[in-house]
């Protein structure tokens, strides 16, 4: 059974190819499925934030379910066979070429795990750190952006039985945000972490560049935000110079013919125990 | 001139190798640079917002150009052409085993545009929705795995000189994710977005399942976080039930030649109007 | 000289477009022709079985000229460069809204090698691995795949130039397929392998699991099939349970940062001997 | 709970490294996962092959998180922070060489979406094509290959505890071949596929060519298999001829730029009707 | 400030589909960027071929920003959110069916780092060897198919504003390609490089192919170039034989599965010393 | 039978390992196979620079031929199947450290059409546009990072079999260069094209920007090459300014939810004329 249901009022090729980015798009329903999935399993500390995690996932293979479900009824009847003949319809020209191909071709009617330019999903698009900060600050920003898109696919159709799905997409997503924002402040409250992640290695960061915007590009207005004007501000280095001397790449191993000048000063950066280790190993 | 010093103590080519997850990987400086380049151009408002985002791009460029120069440096005398009997010295035979072969091969002793598994960087690596808050957030989380792994890599070497660097980096992923938390803050005080992105639909949305979390995994203990137990909170539903019948695909295009029974019945999901459109389309 | 002729009665940019799919789709003539020669190089028995391989494969790189051919030919006169003018004409605009802009842009008026969404082929979409039954299979299905797409694609066309080198595609499709199921029967024949991929560890594989489908849907009819009610048949676990523990991952390594309580009781699950290597591990 | 155990009796991260093939690569269980879910949602004819398909994929859902949990595992106490000095005793130098970089940097000492080599899990690893014949030879050659490669990592360890879970893995490999290839032998049983996929086209297809092999390779034992000797076999061509003549590609528009000599005879295919189409587009 | 005034008279956004190739195509100015950037840092040699290098990376990042900014202003007003009623529009629904769909989905009416088939920009596209040759080719190579590629997209419109944007464009592909073979010539005139990359190893090179065309496809003319007949000719050799033995693969490692006959002869290639290794390797 | 002999005196899995990169590489054999059988295919003048083409591309196959035996034949014996307690011999660790485990797992101790680090070959390596003098340029950069590759490759091998092959491919790369070099001269002789690719719009492109070389970098010495001392020098622009507006993005259509103020100016771009087309498409 479905999480929700998924009936068209009537099929729309044109709709079902661009439905494709709510399934296997950047920020579509295989992303989170597969991310919470994979961090779930990767959650190192048993109890209420793996529970969590592991519902979410379960939810979101049923947002698959019920997207590939819907593009296979939005496909139904679609002119998948229809000739050059066909074409001479404005209509359905129209349709035609804003079809996606693979869905007839591979598919023989249904979804593909692809987004809406044919893009397959792959296992870049998720993360699953074991740091559960950085990687529910991911989650939300992967909720946005889903409702973004579902929001926006919202506005181009009209069938009252597709919106009635995305409405109920919509406010999955809207819950989604709003958990994971919430869970980041359970971090913290609980002491596992703080608002930067890792919650580590602040004493060792360098500290006089750890509160300051480099004022670099040509942009007047970067420093009129309530990040460089508000209480616990960060300084905006209006004019900051480089630390470091240039970018010199080092005399190139002659077996590896990289272009070089005899003449050319050695600009190696290596020396004293360094130069021992680089004998060795040359 | 580079915006830090990145000069190694000695030759370390299997750090060399590790160094690419945070020049190519996901949450690399190629992605920080691309995102925010794309974001700013993107960018509907001109002004502290985007002279913010472009300040940011700008530096980026310099931290993946600092990366790469500390890789070629890294790479001086690496036993890049090693032939097998070099292999019977053990320390030597490490180093060879934890190299990247493509950074002697293809590029010579220098940095690929690639991650730490030889990956390449890809587009699909940033996002630029044109909605800030959204976009905001997805920043915020690409610079907590980014200082996340830096952390990582920081604890993998004892070079002086790397570690100097990776301090310098350390302190300028706590500055950009502060940055961009504030930018949240500051959006919503600016009235352009809320707490949810985007700032809309939330009427339309479906009202009964916006506040929600479905419990449907086998974990028990998703219910007893503050996101279900503090002020505001979102409801567990303990024991949900689909809402939608079965997703059942509809009867096939014979010309597409889905395996279907000439005596089942038929399921389809169109009917009344969308049936006249079927009869145009097919 | 073409393997078969390749001439269409006239242009037709649109299914230029779709016919990409069988040059570099997953299942195109780039796959099997890449695909038998790797497993040709690959092959570890000398005489029918490689030569066979090879025969094929030889025939495969015709195919893509067969098609590449085509291709150059549907866009002949195509409207590579008509202007936002052009589009005010319905059947061209439909035309233009269906063509693949790299077959212009990028090709020229010519053949990418990739699938009819601009995909790229790549080498995953093939496999090799030295065992030839897991082979033969691989080949038998990609010939099923292909030979199922290229019909699709015979029902968008009504080109008698088209339709009568298709007609050829077809036919190779059903003596390939054909051959490889035969070679499957021959290898076992010959003693060289079973049904089973590979023949070997039937004795050491888990004997209790082997023979046993377990029912994990809610589709309540999987037991109905032949393979759990005919002779020799697989036995269904209608409420099987988890043999496992839970899946807990270990305490994570503290500079690897993942979110963990220090109150937590471990988890880990190394013990004794292991315990000793982990020491000298860490 | 997991389906089946997963505890290795020591960690060895080397081995974790190769343990991604069977997680993320073309043939490992998320692959399986996605495919059959996906030929379940696509699936046109309800009851037990629905069902069937439907457990299955829930089974390797399973099969995911046990290999997940392995890694995870079998990374404890990994190395994944030694530094270079830690790379003098040659057995930690051995284990460094060998891990994968980004199960520490990336994935805090947890699975990747990847496999072996770290190249993503993508979308082009499965077909779901509607038609049960083609998709089901396309399970069978998975699990074979899948089988296989389990069985190779089977001989690369020696820990007990991974090797009991393995056994678990062959043996379900095992029944899921079986499984597929009785499905097969159902479908042709109950009337709905024939042993050639799609069942269609047979008398539309060319009748000349679809029962012979062409030799085409300088292997001169192609002709001596079962498949040109036994009964109902098909011929082998010795000495075959191009059908078709030459590939040549038509003029090119003047505006993409080909190369082209004005003085070059115009080698156009399109006459008669096809010119008025022409003449109409250009 | 852009570089040049990127200005469309009017909104066109099917043409803002096709630029994308110019963006995020294999040879976009996202590729010349990275490669000229990344060529920069792997410099081996300081002075006038780096400095020109960073000059031209530099001027490339600008033309994506005025690229990214044609295309949002292309799509100003773009019927993103039109619903299936307006396709009834022939000309609305020929936009329709052009347009990329994630340009309004995902990037919200702006630039994507992607192709003009959705296909995202990789580090693949690019190349710095360290060798100026050999890199200085490619980048005449790249700047020859990015000025074709932006004259037949020159083609493609008869706005105004595109067409004054796209005659600099033309104008700096012309400049860069001159620029890049001047620049090889200046490697010649330093004494840096020859004519062949890299100018190393030609005594070493098999002395007796290294100046033969060898005859092996059934075309009969490619003897009659300048190439064969001119001064310094190379040999063209009719009627080339194999130099090598058969390909024969090895006996597979029974552990592997490869497909072997017990009674076939060993074609091992293993002999002498070499059994040594073999024997303690195995 | 091979093209040139490929039998290396003794195994040596970790250089199996980098010869991946000469086979499946961006610039390995598989990548000029496909380039030049594309480009022949694509040609659209007949006789001497197609069958140039045509013979080079079918003399690459048989260089991928050769390097997939010498794998194999590197691979015999490998420690494919080596477990935890072979890794404490320091040279079968490092051995076993510095091998591609797919070349066992995935291959059965054969070649993958894939590069040194496991990344597939893919079709965006080739290009075949149509335009013979961007192409040729491409082919002799492709050779000249082949015979690069293949050079580095040779330093790091001392096997008198692998050598002697690589002497014959460093030979076939040397004439492929010149040929290509060559070729592009006869292509100007014979007057179809000239130096600049393509040979048009010379007129049309912007005249005051197609002679000089933007100063940008921080690199004071770009203008002391010959390309701006010469005669008919290319101009250094030593203080450029740019020429356009600034990039502001148009106004966001409110249904996509860009975040915008209500109270901004408007910065829209469009006027007159396009503002009907504009009236019409919103």
């Amino acid at each position: 059974m479905l999480q929700f249901e998924a009936k068209p009022e009537r099929p729309d090729p044109v709709y079902a190819h661009k439905l494709q980015e709510l399934i296997g798009g950047a920020y579509g329903e295989m992303t989170v499925t597969m991310q919470y999935l994979f961090q779930g399993w990767n959650c190192r500390i048993e109890g209420k934030y793996k529970d969590l995690i592991m519902d979410t996932a379960t939810e979101e293979i049923g947002h698959v379910e019920m997207l590939a479900t819907m593009v296979a009824r939005l496909l139904e009847g679609a002119p998948a066979t229809a000739t050059a003949e066909a074409v001479k319809d404005p209509v359905m020209a129209a349709v035609i070429g804003g079809m996606d191909p693979q869905q007839a071709i591979v598919a023989g009617g249904g979804a593909l795990p692809a987004d809406s330019n044919g893009y397959p999903w792959n296992g870049k698009f998720i993360v699953a750190s074991g740091n559960l900060l950085a990687d529910f600050r991911a989650n939300a920003a992967a909720e946005a952006q889903g409702r973004l898109q579902t929001a926006r696919l919202y506005n181009m159709t009209d069938d009252p039985g597709v919106k009635e799905m995305l409405k109920f997409n919509l406010a999955r997503d809207t819950v989604h945000q709003k958990q994971w924002l919430r869970a980041i402040e359970e971090l913290e409250a609980d002491g596992l972490e703080t608002d930067v992640a890792p919650s580590a290695l602040f004493d060792e960061e360098n500290q006089e560049h750890n509160h300051t915007i480099w004022h670099l590009s040509d942009g007047p207005d970067g420093n009129k935000g309530g990040w460089s004007t508000g209480e616990d501000r960060l300084d905006y280095l209006m004019d900051p110079k480089p630390l470091g001397g240039p970018g010199t790449a080092p005399k190139p191993d002659p077996a590896l013919y990289g272009t070089y000048s005899a003449t050319q000063d050695t600009v190696g950066v290596v020396k004293g125990k360094a130069q021992e280790v680089k004998n060795k190993l040359s």
